[in-house]
């Protein structure tokens, strides 16, 4: 704004808004000013929430996920099937998968791929953590849901070396149409891939 | 998600941020993923950032602004022309025009328009905070900047009924084609008031 116009308080909880992904600069305005006008209903509790976040969360030490207890709440489920391990980049990713539901597994998550040019190697990331639970026995499978990108599969790879010698089944996703999605809209590399894994109709 | 997999802070959290105006349930959860992330340079200083706005923010008592002191920054700038005040409907109308930089004016936020349908009649409004300005003296123009809608002109239309005896000289937006717009894709309410209030070149 070229003049001041409203109170510090309000200009910094502009800029600070508009560094929450999803929103830009614009939408942190109407954001801010739609949240001091609902002050009581959610501005004040949106701040306790934050303020309670920052208090309780979390990292997994035996996973990596994000949670307010350690060991998480999905390390801790006893309903859970501990002999797979789904691995992941991210803990959104975790989310993601636990969204579709199709699994009852645990999880470990990376926090990343390989990225030397990044400076980015196996010690940055959580891989010596899922070396030794898998050698820690008790698993059985372990599902690679990396992303399917350079990065991703390189990580995969590297992951696949270290568990040499283990007893364990290595998976990786399928690659195959998205579900819903149109041919015509897709690479050709997702295209030949569906192509060679055809299945029984 | 069909499970509970992470702790009811984070969840909570999740459930709020869903509600902030521009993010939705799946980019209040990567909002949420992000800030946690980045706890200590932006949750933290946003959970701050908003406790702060809940005790510091103020509705102006002379003109209906949003700020943190009362009167506002801009009723209390003396550098303001006092003499002309802009009517809008909205803080956010008021800050869009301040963005603008075209006019040093004082405001005056009527927080909403007439509605009877909504219930929302004349006493529902800051218009007799409004009229009693004007009745006060010092005021030599009112712009009546509401938004081209039926219910801003009725709402601007009642405003010029009340202000009937006093001297002010009442003026609103000009209509016509926005900067920068293609004649191709405007209404043609709006290319009627274009060329009716055509200007020489």
């Amino acid at each position: 704004m070229s003049k001041r116009i409203a109170g510090p308080e309000i200009e910094r909880l502009i800029q600070l808004l508009a560094k929450v992904p999803g929103l830009g600069p614009r939408s942190a305005r109407r954001a801010a000013l739609q949240l001091i006008k609902k002050k009581e209903q959610l501005l004040s509790p949106l701040a306790a929430a934050m303020a309670e976040a920052v208090d309780a969360v979390r990292i997994c030490s035996n996973c990596g996920n994000v949670d307010t207890c350690d060991p998480c709440t999905v390390c801790t489920d006893p309903r859970r099937d501990g002999a797979t391990i789904i691995v992941v980049e991210d803990v959104a990713d975790l989310w993601a998968l636990e969204r579709a539901g199709a699994m009852n597994a645990r999880y470990h998550v990376l926090g990343g791929t390989l990225s030397p040019l990044d400076g980015i190697g196996p010690d940055e990331l959580n891989i010596k953590a899922l070396i030794d639970r898998v050698a820690g026995g008790g698993v059985s499978e372990l599902i690679l849901a990396v992303n399917a990108t350079v990065e991703g599969q390189t990580t995969a790879h590297y992951i696949t070396d270290q568990l040499s010698g283990l007893e364990v089944r290595v998976t990786r996703l399928a690659h195959g149409v998205p579900v819903g999605g149109e041919l015509d809209y897709l690479d050709e590399g997702t295209l030949s891939a569906a192509l060679k894994s055809r299945t029984a109709f």
